[in-house]
């Protein structure tokens, strides 16, 4: 539809007068941080559905201007949605308030990498700033955060550490809040900067309070980041199964090894297919490692031989660094993804991998339903798990898309893993199903749901890197512990009295 | 002085006749349980000095215990404090609470291995089992946690969360919060249990918020962690140098390189020479590797590389493994310590280590006033808070102590890395002094106040594994961010309304 002719709800807010750079009542930026990126958001942008506007958009460009806009918005009764990417999977940024007005606001005018530590091997950088921003900033003094979201053309570093995303490293630093030294946020009681510490055993944790607060606590105003020089020996290999759990033990003993790949990503057959990975007749585990500095040949074969004992069959391990005969040009700028690398399957999943959430506006186009779902889970619970939870997920869609449950390739549920951890792997789901016209949020949410039922009875989380938003809340509920909810809506209450700050995310208003 | 020549302050509180097994109010145990283990509290101790003795100790075996005492203590308006192995060197199991009745919780009666997960690699533990008891279980699975804080033969499992304890793994596993699965808690509100999950993105961590809570939130009760085979492949080797900052060089490069050796303590040439692991004219580094299955011969290869780079000269390389000359028996339970291994420098310092907290009764003994201080700080500011540090704990020593400021081996203040990050060193303090006899607690307050400060003032952390407790608050509460410091008021105020969970602990009554 286009823009001119989709009806917003008339904004409550005006604009203040005195602050008019500040806040924008713009038709198309109300609409343009109306959803998020959930295939329940693309269906209804198709359809011109944008239900819950905000009233303004703020564009702070420094701390003192969030300042004001959290003093206007609590003095109007306002709720301030912080607004990185905007590329929530889970509702994070739609404000489902009913009548309170809110503003939406974009920190995008906070964009840049301020200090770089190259001694520390860290920067300090605003939350507005971009995956290929920041990278860029950073690439001119030889660095690179390396963390690298489906989402990171537009997604944010506040984004990432406000909901715990989870980036390149499928071991170590798996989520952002490993790369975190220190995080600044403003309050509306407050700045909340914690100092930049390698370490520290005093208290619980400032950083891990804020790291995952979806924007409930404060607003996100820069983090120190660990950085590292861009890497320059890198190999990988692709190591084909027969047997997916076969290949699952094989992981598990490589997550085990002390050997922590920088990639360790094992695509089920049906996902190795649908990303063009592979065939569709055998499981794909994608096998990286790399260094700034150290060869990486010696762990990729002693990774490479806990595959083979697995039964796995390894093709040609494709190598790269100053002396190697595939030397990557590090210093090229990438517009879409982090890095590209030529070669055969590795590329293939690498390639469908940062394609993915594109994907999504061409499956709704084609009347595709597709949903993601993600989680983690010890290894002990596993096998069990995927099979209940796949069972479970093909039911709903067989159901609520009127396909066969087994067999006629009608509708896909895949599997691979995007991080993996001692005690167990991070398993992520996609869901390909025909839909149904004019019902596809409707069968979209039936299908979230079950998903969401299957995970949390199974013990797994209802999100490893997604966030909660407003999505997960049922879910979400049921996992974490009682009194931390009681805690977190104390802790809430006292530094935001007005109830402003995301409401409806992670707790109760 | 002997224990029945120790007077008391009469008990506030009575046994309640129908609950007698589960209290005491013997004078050995409230006298046991009066104090911690740092410098002032050994002398205090030695004098016969108990000034805030608990009323009641307190022997729960199970959860429902638990949960009586805490009932029972908070309808007699009494504080009740949480006790693992005693081992706090800041006060924190020290009842100083002016007229409050108060209950001293002791564990030792939860001291199982409940469960373990060889799958997972996880094991269920309660939180009063103590460093080798816990080992000794585990050993029956082939299994070890590895975390060995200086206090091991002591401190149990619940304290390590409950403090942030640090262990055995210079990287990667510095602290029990990499170890940790899931924790369950109790507290007056209801029963706090995380999911046993690898990895997690579902809002702020609820482990984290308990991690370092040092008892004001709840009493641990017991707590998944993650164990591993038994190391079959170690190697070490001590490296020495001349120069003090090239060695911090060394660790730096080394920290940086992705090779996360088990063991990377640096001792300057004062501390080896105090613990006896050099001659004092040189700077010791200690390095290790260690894996389950897989040899550890190349990353020492290439850490040594390193270390040479900076002016390091490696003495030899002593490795164990299956197949090696050396093989070390892994099923010999150890009184003390966590292993032993022999060899030089590196097996001299790993005695010192360990016999040091032993010495500290020594050294009151002999009239040698002791101090320990550690804190972590990134690369970029260690050399002058090195520098700065030093200067200032001198001068103080030398003003309290009455002996000269400089050079003439009266007094040392000596320093080690204890563990190390990628964005910088975790340095650890040691004081050595002659103690003026009488005021050895005043000398001591006013030296651990200029630690304090300097350590403050310099960027640096309170405490990077000895938590906080009451001797770490006035620097304590400079550190932490304000709005921080609200929330985790407002959340103990919600799950502990009558403030009774181990009170001036991180936060103000």
């Amino acid at each position: 539809m286009p823009l001119d002719e989709v009806e917003l709800r008339g904004a409550r807010l005006k604009v203040p007068a005195s602050l008019g750079d500040l806040f924008s009542d713009d038709h198309y930026e109300r609409t343009a941080h109306a959803l998020g990126k959930a295939y329940r958001d693309v269906v209804r942008g198709f359809r011109g559905e944008f239900e819950n506007p905000p009233d303004l958009v703020a564009f702070p460009k420094d701390e003192s201007e969030i300042e004001v806009v959290l003093s206007w918005a609590e003095a109007e009764g306002a709720a301030v949605i912080p607004f990185g990417g905007g590329t929530s999977v889970v509702g994070g940024v739609e404000a489902r308030l009913g009548d309170r007005p809110v503003v939406s606001m974009d920190l995008r005018r906070l964009d840049r990498v301020l200090e770089v530590d190259a001694e520390s091997l860290a920067a300090r950088i605003q939350a507005g700033a971009t995956g290929p921003g920041l990278e860029d900033q950073l690439r001119e003094h030889g660095l690179t955060l390396r963390h690298f979201p489906q989402s990171f053309e537009y997604s944010t570093l506040g984004g990432w550490v406000a909901t715990r995303a989870g980036g390149h490293f499928a071991t170590l630093y798996t989520h952002i809040d490993d790369l975190v030294e220190s995080v600044r946020a403003i309050t509306p009681r407050g700045t909340w900067e914690s100092r930049r510490l390698p370490g520290s055993g005093a208290g619980p944790s400032p950083d891990r309070a804020l790291i995952g607060s979806e924007g409930i606590l404060g607003v996100i105003a820069e983090a120190w980041v660990r950085v590292r020089p861009r890497p320059q020996f890198k190999t990988s290999c692709g190591v084909e199964f027969d047997d997916f759990l076969a290949a699952a033990g094989a992981v598990r003993e490589i997550s085990q090894s002390g050997l922590y790949p920088s990639n360790c990503r094992l695509l089920d057959a049906l996902e190795a297919d649908t990303t063009g990975a592979g065939s569709g007749e055998k499981h794909l585990l994608v096998l990286g490692f790399e260094s700034p500095h150290l060869p990486v040949d010696e762990p990729m074969r002693l990774a490479l031989e806990i595959a083979r004992h697995h039964g796995g069959d390894p093709g040609d391990t494709r190598a790269s660094g100053p002396t190697g005969r595939n030397r990557v040009d590090m210093s090229r700028s990438r517009p879409i993804g982090p890095e590209s690398e030529s070669g055969g399957a590795v590329e293939s999943w690498r390639g469908a991998f940062l394609l993915a959430p594109y994907l999504r506006d061409t499956f709704v186009a084609c009347g595709v339903l597709s949903e993601t779902f993600e989680t983690a889970i010890t290894w002990d619970r596993f096998e069990e798990f995927h099979a209940e939870t796949t069972a479970a997920v093909r039911a709903k869609v067989a159901e609520v898309c009127g396909v066969p449950a087994e067999g006629d390739g009608a509708h896909r549920v895949s599997c691979r893993f995007t991080h993996v951890y001692p005690d167990g792997p991070a398993p992520y789901f996609t869901v390909l199903a025909p839909a149904i016209r004019g019902g596809e949020v409707e069968q979209w949410d039936e299908i979230k749901a079950a998903a969401g039922e299957a995970v949390i009875e199974g013990g797994g989380t209802i999100t490893h890197h997604h966030a909660v938003g407003r999505d997960h809340r049922p879910w979400y509920d049921r996992q974490r512990p009682a009194p931390f909810a009681a805690a977190l809506r104390a802790a809430k209450a006292e530094l935001d009295p007005a109830g402003m700050l995301n409401p409806g995310v992670l707790i109760d208003p």
